[in-house]
């Protein structure tokens, strides 16, 4: 088969490669119908994330069709469509008995990390996956949900509502303040409609995603390179501040600014992958009252979201703004790799 | 009458001030029967707490009588042996309703903030004591609780349990680490009991105080000076990490000890007072889902805890290692200001 | 001034009766501009709450304008336009610091509720009230709010909310059923909104309130008087049953209702207030793990309610459908009371 | 292999049966080491429950040595030394998602009914037993842990916590009350410890249980045959009630006592098996803002409660008041059904 293959830093290859069998029990393999490409995959092409090797199929978002099971698989079958989440997750460790799938301490890849597809065992940008634990990672999607809206479901909206919006503890009626704009940002926003809040903030510094994110739920939006932004978001609260602050960048600056804007009391809820630490100014946090919260994705609310898409109460598809054919998949990075100027949120890659 | 006034860094003198007033309906005056000092006074002492100015009397613990009440005053009368609570509490302001009095936004001392005894305005370190809003920041003292037990709820006993094992969301079963052993580690391990953790580890560099943790609820004890130091600590955990750290210092370096023996899912509770901002390593932290608090004690658990103090579930008294004479209260802050040597806890103060 | 009292039974009258004077250094008088009639007052005519005397001034909702405050009283003042909460609440007491004012300690009244207005003292259905602990129960209406729409603050929007939503645990994704569309059933559904449920099911006899019930927030209506209810119901959900079933009527069948149509799992929240006994099927609901809650609204969201009225999030305005001029109260209690022809939701007095 | 079998009610017999086999990939064979007799089993008995039918293995309650596995179970292997949790979780469906695997969708019964063993498939009370999903339903015994401490793990220990503790909320500081001093009554007010409550009320009819029920954690006993039962708790609180009220009987009239001592805003939380329907004062409750809750355990917390056993902080072993030899379960059950006489909490059967 064919599949988009690593090859160290800078170097991938959509080539063939041996078709996935089932090697555990609990294996299924599911040929992919639709899939897209994650902004950590080009974290991973930049050699930014070292325990991704040479030959390794890349991808950990997808929706396909299961063509094999292993013997101890009993909830899903051959023929079913399902949703890849991108969190492989045993269903039975500690960390899965209490929801945090994303610390699965099961032994593929040995590393007590839930995500594994296109990290340390072979990927979704590929004709066909091996995904294990299939009962507890594979989601089926129902009638009259299409791929482009349930291919967001792997990651994108589970890691906005989870690690921003539900880490951030969005009530009613809070302010939320979330900085950048991209497509984990806009997925908070999306999902923070969930929640009730009075104000959903977007910042970003660029014109065009900002332009974009009242249509995903915010209600304001700040241009985070003008001088005037800390007055701008102070002006759309009381005057002490954002309830809650979602980091949706990775960088020093992104996470300061959240650490500026919460007012006494609020969180902040980081989701951006960073790669250096941060100054945290506790000489003036400690007294502050805040909440930080960090997390890799667990995909526990993969089937609630997918309920509400089901239902029309989120609109998945905006996401999906450019469409591949799969062997296309070179210009689909290319389309995805300059955003700025496609305006690319999501490509999607339909078999 | 006699108080402790502070008249800049290094200067403090017991000396006659006029007596308070009720200035205000909600007020009341409170005759001191028993005080005591806090690692904030030495502080304010060495000029870290500029907003303290010279002329202030200081102190912001104390149990003692009210002798007068302001007309708008409901709650407490004339006579009653009441609880001078640390924080200030207009009971009715946004931050008071959702029980966050730490963040009161009443207008004394105009600040947003709720501790303001020994602060903003004059303190407990004095024969009498004017205590704003009377209804929300007085306790009634209820009988068989002795003042060196009863003075532990002003402060130090709220603060170990709201900042440290609340904020830290202990939960049965948890292994809880405590960085720092002095008077608020103390009080978290203390109270930690409450959430039935499997293990409460104390981790200090002072052998005296480690000696003595094991009283306060410790299971084991880690010298946090020894190289050795993470392993012991890993050791006493499944190996990943402890559930919950506390840090009860107020320095980087035992902040980012913090971070380091958390587990993935755990929570860093920051209790200490610090002074200066901490390299935080996001780089590691992103994918940890780890929560990280801090805060300010809001005493909204002061009844609860006393109504445990009361039921001799908790020993409030084990912390009253000295007692001198109100008027003594130069010798009071030595043998405190030299804890290393005194091994005093606690000093406590009587009329 | 002119009000409107109490005399027994079937009895009341729009009639002179002595200005409220302050009586506390808490209190607050209040001109009413805009006042409305509950369910509750129709149930006090028919002598259902004895609690209630001859000569007793009716009503605990209303809007108005401050006129004299107590010198004890620091967050209003003369001038400022509010809303008047039902609850009165006194901020120190035990159940006021965790926020369930329904059971203020007081002691107007003495008797352990927060609702007295226009039950234990004179209320809001007057030219003028007397409003104890005014820092506490009175709320400053917002530029932009209108009357209509703020009245509807002081009592149903927040007992939908915190008594039918909150207490039942709606969470983003949950099917929900409201049993009884009236005023309070369908504020249930509007606050709903808020929690990101996935469906809401109006159930009700009355096909007007079932056609109006889509505007309020339901997605789906089902004809209580159906023998196929039940079914219908279940057709909604997975097969199950529903997540969260919320009683708004009052009487032993719709309580019987919710618990049969809750699924394992899940919640019953019930806001009608009963006259009588209900018979609870344990033997079948012993092993369901489901809660059940009732209570009181505390009117502690009503901040976080009006923010988002503020913010044309809730369209509180759309419950009034019918108005008068105060003194025409008469008319208006005639409109209120035959709501099956008049179709009238909430009818609002003016000044 | 020998095991006691079902023969409708009143009848059962210590006979020959064929071994149980491996059916499933994720099954095991367990050699039961240690097993007892729960309540429930004298229900079934008395011809309570017909779902059990003739020829069934009773008993959900065992500790053993695995012998044989699926190719599908990875989490425990043959000699493992395990307990068995008296509910079967396959860990992937909706409700085992949620750690409700008491409501486990699998399909062994089809009954969506985590409680299977002794019930709908072949029991504990054997030489041998299958368990389904041994993944998610068994745990290893650490060393150090007894078996008679063990097996108190497969039921009563989690029953007590989750379904009584857990979902009374109990907070620090409570005042909790238990109607019953059984076993699982016994359970509820040793696990409340890890909660913090200022006092534990045990209330029975039998003298022998309150007198047992102090080393247990009892802090208070009342006679329930006492006609000042009411009077004697409302004495043990501030006069408003209890905080938590936990029902481990099962009839009308206990579960009624706690809706009579519950404080407003307090629980009850319901454990008994309750074979006929309650009258519910929703007269009185509605407007008292109390929490009902019922449900069967799902043991979700079974490995947190092992820990604490392990580390000597619950007394586990102190229910097994008598131990006999597995071949004579005919004595033991005799012992246990006359527990009047026998003073009998848990009766503990070795292989």
């Amino acid at each position: 088969m064919k599949a988009l293959v690593y090859h160290g830093p800078g170097s991938k290859t959509w080539q063939d490669v041996p078709e996935p069998r089932v090697l555990r029990p609990t294996d299924a393999i599911v040929r992919i119908d639709t899939t897209t490409i994650c902004g950590t995959d080009l974290h991973i092409l930049k050699g930014d994330v070292p325990a991704v090797q040479d030959g390794r199929v890349l991808g950990h978002e997808g929706v396909g069709t299961v063509t094999e099971v292993g013997v101890g698989v009993q909830g899903v079958a051959v023929g079913d469509h399902v949703i890849v989440s991108c969190i492989t997750a045993c269903g039975t460790c500690a960390y899965c008995r209490r929801g945090l799938y994303s610390h699965c301490l099961a032994d593929e890849g040995a590393s007590g990390i839930g995500w594994i597809l296109g990290h340390l065992i072979d990927g979704t940008q590929a004709e066909l996956v091996r995904v294990p634990f299939a009962d507890s990672s594979l989601y089926r999607v129902p009638d009259g949900v299409d791929d482009p809206s349930a291919v967001m479901l792997s990651d994108i909206l589970p890691t906005g509502y989870e690690i921003g919006v539900r880490n951030g503890h969005v009530t009613p009626g809070d302010v939320v303040a979330v900085v950048g704009a991209g497509p984990v940002g806009l997925s908070a926003m999306m999902t923070a409609s969930l929640d009730g809040p009075s104000r959903v903030i977007a910042l970003d510094r660029d014109p065009n995603r900002l332009a974009q994110a009242p249509q995903f739920g915010a209600t304001d939006v700040v241009d985070a390179g003008d001088p005037h932004w800390f007055d701008q978001v102070m002006a759309l609260t009381d005057g002490l501040g954002v309830d809650v602050a979602i980091e949706a960048v990775g960088v020093p600056d992104t996470f300061t600014m959240c650490t500026r804007i919460v007012r006494p009391g609020g969180h902040v809820a980081n989701i951006g992958v960073h790669g250096r630490s941060v100054e945290l100014a506790l000489q003036d946090l400690w007294i502050k009252d805040v909440t930080l919260t960090t997390g890799l994705v667990s995909t526990s609310t993969t089937p609630m979201l997918l309920r509400l898409v089901e239902q029309h109460r989120l609109a998945a598809g905006a996401f999906a703004t450019h469409t591949f054919a799969l062997d296309a998949i070179g210009e689909a990075y290319e389309a995805f790799g300059h955003a700025a100027e496609t305006k690319a949120l999501k490509v999607v890659l339909r078999r």
